[in-house]
């Protein structure tokens, strides 16, 4: 069962008897809703005025308790708001200004004549865009909509409050100006052409909501034509993330990173960009399976990203289900569908297994399921502990690869990021089976994971500047 | 002689002797330099450092000016900042959050799941797009760099610093959430392509520092592909600001809009949309002229907008320059080059002359020259009465255009605008020789053009909301 992801405001005028609020609440409870924080918002002699914050499974749960109440004598239900739409109304990201423009004399310096020789610096010396534009803090969120949040194709428009969300996490999180900009093309050629015209404002390009092979077509497609960083969040940002919590429960259950068996369930884009992070990093034996099992070199149906997988990974030739392959893993790794695994298949892991089921909108294996039977569970839920999820890597890895000015991020800074990500915890305590990765607010984890990344950039030669002297 | 525009600050350590900070201001005054704000940063019991804001002409009239004070004795001069530059470090924009993200339930609202439930919201129904993203109050700032601030072809990078400067006029001004995207593109139907490839996040597109023909094809290309407004600031928006002065100061010397003799100077982008503009508002005779004299429909060297403008205008089918074409004219509105009419050309005009001198970087009729010889003289620049300038229309235009959720900016709603700008004016006082147009400040001239705008656009039959409820 869905747990409950309205959260409804419902106004109601209630007669002011003794016991009428009771009614009410029963009515609700009638409807397995639960309520939070009850207002006041006015009241007369006869009347008390209510808003109560309910929340509710879906639509159809909604109107059923809306309904409940208002069928409760003399209550009149004078209107229900939706907290979660109202908190995307008029979107959830805009501008500001960053030099003030009130006056003659600003204008002077901000637009003509000012401007005219800031415009000429750049023309003269394009790299100067990097201090005297919005360039160097700015990445573009660009998607084309076809896997929105678990909800799959929904287009370039309905993806744009996730974008939103995107660049909010970069805003909060790691200071940087992130502006969302869906595109109508299909084509991963196409697509990349339109973001080489219109890049030059950006110091990166952060891929998100692409579904494959479009979104590893669009990754070859953009490096050759541009000269800043593209990264994909729901590829390297949550392999990053997995493979940071695979290095933290690993450590938690007493296991080496270099021995562990890890099954990689799913081969989205999640689950390519993971398994290729895996082998970067030294797993000990990394198996992965699609929805037709296990992905070896003898499978004739594979893609190209697929078949590298294949060519990488696997070298026992397994063949068969998710359910097979776990057989004495000390790993899973889901980013595949909800129930893929049952309790018998965890009782055959290796001891002290560990489950990160990320499917949505449910889990691979239910926190009921898991509770007995796995020593470290997490999934991408933001409700309960352990949350694996993009947003723990990508906006330390923009920050640092803007701090470099990086002409692109390469997986020594993924690894780098992950190994910050990591050590976030363990800088602190010993990681524990509720806690193999840091909060997304951990107010340690976006400097760190900066800091590690800039180095790597350094290191790799990819950096456009040297490290700021401490 | 072009008038001071760089404005350094200049740090000196100068000795702690009576007399010694004379000696500098004499050095300064020797180069003919202004000397603003003195500020002393630090001090010992033998030196003083100091800054000095000091306006010179120009990159090399600073550079003498830090030799001469680098040749007093004693003095040391420790660094020169440019104040300009330094307003534009970091650019001019940036981003920020219209919604908390910084709890666990902050996170569940505005990124998963709530999320989810507002993408889907709006992949039924595209419309809600404009209430549940930034789209309602988002234009899109785009150029091709080739007409930059006066300074011609520069690139859409070295465009970002102006285009920046439109962002903060339409956030500051209007309230309005602007992103400035330079293309790569010079084709305007490849312009108009990319364009509405990244369209769906904005409510509008911007088109700036565009130059002639492109931008008046761009525009043509671009309405079929788009069903947001798209609007020229080159083009409308200083037709507009242009007519707005016109209607007031052919008031303040008691002349009427439909007698009266308009020569305009100048087909760019301004001219021509001047013209088209003047046209449709009913002026009594408007001619023009380009580098190659008067137009009229006896001429074969003329673009597409020339006979455009051939057939509309000049019904006397007049000859000649400039210079000649002003004889007896009531106005002369410049878009086209510096000094090109002298004293002698200014006293053949009709009697109580106007004119509107926009040439950058010096107008076309110099203040000196104009003063004792026209009634009315207005200029572009910003630190002089009468600025014309299309930031008086354009903010407003935007705001009444999103507030209708309008399909298109038309002509009768900026001939509305023309008329608030106008208003503004007279609405608190009548007109007078160096008040033709409102401050681009003025409290009143956003709300004022905003409202004739959206008005406008619901008689036209071209908003997409009806107007509120007051």
């Amino acid at each position: 069962m869905s747990g409950p992801t309205h959260s409804l405001t419902i106004r109601a005028t209630i007669p002011a008897r003794v016991g009428m609020l009771g009614e009410v609440m029963a009515a609700i409870a009638s409807e397995e809703a639960l309520v939070g924080g009850v207002d006041i918002v006015r009241s007369t002699s006869d009347t008390v005025t209510r808003d109560m914050a309910v929340l509710v499974r879906d639509d159809l749960h909604g109107e059923r308790v809306r309904i409940a109440i208002a069928e409760v004598a003399d209550v009149e239900v004078e209107g229900v708001a939706d907290r979660a739409l109202l908190a995307h109304a008029g979107g959830k990201v805009g501008m500001r200004n960053r030099v003030p423009v009130a006056t003659r004399d600003d204008l002077s310096m901000a637009y003509t004549p000012g401007v005219a020789r800031v415009c000429m610096a750049i023309n003269e010396d394009p790299e100067r865009a990097w201090e005297y534009t919005i360039k160097g803090n700015s990445v573009m969120v660009v998607s084309d909509g076809t896997a929105v949040v678990g909800q799959g194709d929904l287009g370039p428009l309905a993806a744009l409050p996730a974008m939103e969300a995107k660049c909010m996490f970069l805003r909060e999180l790691a200071g940087i100006d992130a502006f969302p900009l869906p595109v109508t093309q299909r084509d991963p050629e196409a697509i990349a052409r339109t973001v080489a015209r219109c890049v030059s404002p950006f110091a990166g390009v952060h891929v998100t909501d692409v579904a494959a092979p479009t979104c590893f077509e669009l990754g070859r497609a953009l490096a050759p034509k541009v000269d800043v960083p593209v990264f994909q969040d729901d590829q390297a940002g949550t392999a990053a993330a997995l493979l940071a919590a695979l290095v933290n429960s690993l450590e938690f259950v007493g296991k080496r990173l270099s021995n562990a068996r890890v099954v990689v369930a799913g081969l989205g884009p999640g689950g390519v960009a993971t398994v290729r992070l895996l082998v970067a990093a030294g797993v000990g034996e990394v198996t992965a399976c699609d929805s037709r099992g296990a992905v070896h070199t003898g499978r004739d149906d594979l893609t190209e990203d697929d078949r590298w997988v294949a060519e990488h990974t696997n070298g026992a030739r397994r063949t068969g289900t998710a359910s097979d392959l776990v057989a004495g893993a000390d790993a899973f790794i889901g980013l595949s569908t909800p129930g893929l695994l049952d309790a018998d298949d965890l009782r055959r892991m290796a001891s002290d297994p560990i489950v990160f089921a990320l499917a949505m909108p449910e889990p691979e294996v239910a926190r009921g399921v898991a509770d007995e039977l796995v020593r470290v569970y997490a999934t991408g839920r933001p409700d309960v502990p352990n949350q694996i999820h993009s947003a723990l890597a990508f906006p330390g890895i923009w920050r640092g690869a803007l701090d470099a000015r990086a002409r692109t991020i390469d997986e020594s800074m993924v690894l780098a990021a992950a190994g910050a990500i990591a050590e976030t915890v363990t800088q602190t305590s010993a990681p524990s089976a509720d806690r193999v990765v840091p909060s997304i607010f951990d107010p340690e984890l976006v400097p760190n994971v900066a800091r590690a990344v800039r180095s790597a950039a350094e290191a790799a030669g990819l950096a456009r500047v040297p490290e700021s002297v401490a």
